[in-house]
C-alpha cells in the first residue's frame, strides 16, 4: 500500500512538471480527498494553487479540509474571493470552525466575509463556545424531523434538505420549541412501512449532552453506547448541534495523547504533529518540568549530603544507590500510571481508594520479596563470590533487600495514592505520573536506605 | 447525570427485593443496555438471572453483549439450551465471536450447539483469524449490492434482508465472483432517483484493508478517511466482512493503552479493567520488567564503585548523583515518549531519523544550557551563600552544570534513536520508553560525570 502511494505521487510530481493537466486533472479525481491533501504536502509550494484548480469544485473543499495548516493558509492567501467564497460554501460549518480557529485574524475576517449570511451565523455560534467544550467541536448541521410526519414525508424531507447535512443516519426530532423528543435512524426509517408516522418508530429515550460539558466527556459518552452520533443541547435541552463519531475519534485520541505528554513531564501539545512543531517550542513545552524536578531532587541531594557520615563508613553503600532509586521509581510509575490510564477512562473512580490501596500493598509486597530475593543472591553469589567484593557482607545485602522491599510497597503506595487524589481535588491525575512520583519515591527510599542502614550496620 | 444513574439504581433494586416485577420491567425497557448491563454489576449474583428474565428477548441480548465476562458465564450457566439459543440468535456474529472468546471451552460448545448452522458457520470462520487482526474483529453481516440493480430494487432488498445486518449504513456492490467493485451509502441511496442504476452511484474507488492486517492498522485506515466502515478483502480480493467504527473505537483505545502500559515497564493485559485484574496476575504484570531493569541497574553500581576514591576524595559530589540520574532520565523519556506517540500516530517514519536526531539535539542544548545556569545559581546562592557548605566550589558546580548540558544531550539523542531503531528492526518501539532508557541514560550520566570530575577536580 505503502508502496503503490509513493510511485503514484512521482507520477503525480512528473505529471505537473510535464504541464499534464488533464491526465492529472483525471488521476485526481480518482483519488481519497485525504491522499490527495497528502500531495500537496509533497508539491513545491508555487505549485500549489495550480494544482488545487485542476480539482473539481466539491472535490477541492474535501481536499482543502484535510490539508495542513500552512498549505490552507498558502492556498487562501492566492485565493480571489470568488474562489475562497467557493470553497468556503462547500464546506461543513464545523470544518469550517476547525481551519478558521488555525487562522491569524485577517485572514478570518476575509473568511467570514465571503461565507453566505446563514453559514456566517452558525460558524459564529460555534466560535463562541470555549475551547475544548462539546460545543466547539459540534456541527449545527443535522436533520430535523417533526413526530407528526410519516415516514414518507420525512424521507422527502431529508431528500430535499439532506445533501447539505454532515451526516443523516440518525434524523432527530423536536418539537415546535426545539426541544429534543427523540431519535430516528434512517436505517428504522427504511425499514418501516411509508405510512408509519415518526412518533411510532422513533426512539424516545434519548441520550444527549450539554454544549458546554467537556469534549472528553462527550467523546466517551459517544464511544460507550456505539452511537455514531450525539445530539447536543443548550441548558434549556434545546438541540443546538451534534457531534460526529470522526470527531468524537480525534478527541479520543487527542486526550491518549495529552496524556501520555503529560506522564513523561511534557506541556501538552496535540495540534500539531511531531515534524511541524518547532525547536523552541518543543523546548518551551519540556522545559519547565525538567526545571521543577530538577529543583525537587535538590532534597535528595539533602538527604545524601546528611548521611555523608554513613556513606564514608561504608563506601560500598553508595553502589546500590541507582538500583535502589530506579527500582522505586519505576514500581511507583507503574501504579501510578495504571491508576491514570484506568481514571481516565472512567474504570475506577475516588471512592475505590481503599480498594485500591489494598490491592496495590498486596501486590507491592510480592514485588518486592521477589526482587529482594533476586538481589539477594545477586549480592552474594556474582558481587561477593565471583568479583571478589569483601564489602559485600550478608548483612550489607540484607540492608539493600530490607531496603527494597519498604520502599516498593512506599512506591506503590504513593504512586496509587497520589493520581486519585489529584482528581479528588480537581487536578489532572496525568501530571502526577512518573516523573514526580519518581522524586518523591527516591527521597523516600534514600531515607528509607539510610535509616535501615544506621540501625543494622550501627554506623 | 452520575447522580441520576446512582438513584436509578437504588429504585431499581428497591423494586428487585420488594418483588415489583412489573415496574421493573416498565424502567428497564426505557433504558439502554449499556445502563442496563451496569445494573447487573451491582445486584447480587443470585437475583441475576431473575433481573435477565424479564428483559423483553432483542432488548436481553444487546444487553447481554455490554455485561462483563463473569455475569455473561453466571448468565450462560443458569441458561436452559432454548435461553441460550434465544440469545444467541440474537447476537449479531461479531459480537457473539467476542463473548465465545472469553469463554471456557465447554461453555463454547455449548454456544455453538445451540447457535443455528449459519450462524455457526459464520462464528467459526471469524474465529479462525489470529489474535489482533483484522479478520478476527470484522462483522460478516453487511448488505451486498449488484451493479445492475436499481436504486428501488436495491432499497428493496435492504428492506427485506437489512434488519438481521449490523450496519446499513455503507452496502457493499460485489460482482458474481465476489469482488468488491464498490460501495453506496445509504445516504446516496436516498438522494438518488428511484429508476437510477447502482453501478452508476456507487463509488468505485474503494478503500479496503486485508483479513490478515494488523486490527490497529484497520482501525487508522478508518480514523485516517472518517468511514463509519471499511471493507475487508481475503487475498483474492473478495469482500469477506467489514470493520463497523464501534470497534475501531476500541482498538484506539486498547492500542493506546497498551502502549501507556508499556512505557510504565508493565506488559500490557488491556483484556479486562482494572478492578478486574487480581492481585497475582497484576504481580505477574509487572514483575518482569522489574526485575530486568533492577538487574541492569548493576551496571551503573559498578561505574560508582569503579570511582570510589574520587568519590571518596570529595564527598560532595555524591550529593549530586540523583539530581543528575532523574534529570537525564526526564529529558530522555521526554524525547522517547514523544517519538514513540508520533511513530504510533503515524506522524514519522524511520527515514526521518536524521531530521529527529537534529532537532533534538537542537533542543537537548537549550535545555540543558538552561538547566546548567539554573542549577549553578543555585548552587552558588543556595548551597554556598546560603546553607554556608564551603565543599560547594565554583569547580564543583562547572562539574556538575557541565555534566547536565552533556548528559541531557546524550539522554535526548538515545531517547530518540531507540525507539526508531526498534521500530525499523521490527519491534515493539513502546518497550523502549522512560524505564529502559533511564536505565541507559543512568549509566552514561555517571560515566560523565565522573569522568569530568577527575579530569577538572584532577582527583
Amino acid at each position: 500500500m505503502e508502496k503503490t502511494t509513493v510511485s503514484l505521487l512521482e507520477t503525480i510530481i512528473t505529471l505537473l512538471e510535464n504541464k499534464k493537466y488533464a491526465a492529472l486533472r483525471d488521476i485526481l479525481t480518482t483519488m481519497n480527498p485525504v491522499d490527495i491533501a497528502a500531495v500537496f504536502e509533497d508539491i513545491q509550494s508555487e505549485k500549489t494553487a495550480l494544482l488545487f484548480r485542476l480539482l473539481p469544485k466539491e472535490l477541492a473543499a474535501e481536499t482543502f479540509v484535510e490539508m495542513d495548516e500552512d498549505t490552507q493558509k498558502l492556498l487562501i492567501h492566492g485565493f480571489s474571493d470568488t474562489e475562497l467564497k467557493e470553497v468556503i460554501d462547500e464546506l461543513y460549518v464545523d470544518d469550517a470552525v476547525d481551519i478558521i480557529e488555525e487562522m491569524p485574524a485577517n485572514v478570518v475576517k476575509r473568511i467570514l466575509r465571503q461565507a453566505d449570511p446563514v453559514t456566517r451565523k452558525q460558524i459564529n455560534e460555534i466560535l463562541k463556545y470555549p475551547e475544548d467544550s462539546t460545543g466547539s467541536i459540534m456541527t449545527t448541521e443535522f436533520v430535523i424531523l417533526r413526530p407528526k410526519m410519516t415516514v414518507e414525508e420525512a424521507i422527502k424531507r431529508i431528500r430535499r434538505t439532506g445533501i447539505d447535512k454532515e451526516t443523516i443516519n440518525t434524523c432527530y426530532v423536536a418539537d415546535n420549541q426545539s426541544k429534543l423528543i427523540g431519535i430516528v435512524t434512517i436505517r428504522s426509517l427504511i425499514l418501516s412501512e411509508e405510512d408509519e408516522l415518526i412518533e411510532n418508530i422513533m426512539e424516545t429515550n434519548v441520550i444527549s449532552v450539554n454544549t458546554l460539558d467537556d469534549q472528553e466527556y462527550a467523546a466517551q459518552v459517544l464511544n460507550k453506547y456505539n452511537f455514531l452520533d450525539l445530539p447536543v443541547v443548550d441548558k434549556e435541552n434545546r438541540l443546538v448541534g451534534i457531534v460526529t463519531v470522526d470527531d468524537a475519534i480525534d478527541v479520543i485520541e487527542e486526550e491518549a495523547t495529552e496524556d501520555i505528554q503529560k506522564m513523561a513531564a511534557i506541556t501538552p501539545n496535540t495540534d500539531k504533529p511531531y515534524n511541524k512543531i518547532g525547536v523552541f517550542e518543543t523546548y518551551k513545552n519540556r522545559i519547565p518540568w525538567l526545571l521543577i524536578l530538577m529543583v525537587s531532587a535538590t532534597f535528595t541531594g539533602m538527604i545524601i549530603s546528611s548521611f555523608e557520615s554513613a556513606l564514608a563508613a561504608s563506601v560500598a553503600l553508595t553502589a546500590f544507590i541507582p538500583m535502589l532509586m530506579d527500582t522505586g521509581g519505576n514500581s511507583g510509575s507503574q501504579a501510578s500510571v495504571t491508576i491514570i490510564r484506568s481514571l481516565s477512562l472512567g474504570e475506577i473512580e475516588f471512592k475505590d481508594i481503599f480498594k485500591v490501596i489494598f490491592k496495590e500493598s498486596r501486590v507491592s509486597l510480592l514485588c518486592g520479596v521477589t526482587l529482594a530475593a533476586a538481589n539477594f543472591v545477586k549480592m552474594m553469589v556474582v558481587d561477593r563470590m565471583l568479583m571478589h567484593n569483601d564489602q559485600i557482607t550478608v548483612t550489607v545485602a540484607l540492608v539493600v533487600c530490607l531496603t527494597l522491599i519498604v520502599t516498593i510497597f512506599f512506591a506503590k503506595i504513593v504512586g496509587c495514592t497520589l493520581p486519585m487524589l489529584a482528581k479528588k481535588i480537581g487536578f489532572d491525575p496525568a501530571v502526577m505520573a512518573s516523573p514526580f512520583i519518581t522524586t518523591i519515591v527516591d527521597a523516600i527510599s534514600l531515607f528509607v536506605y539510610f535509616e535501615i542502614a544506621t540501625m543494622v550496620l550501627k554506623i
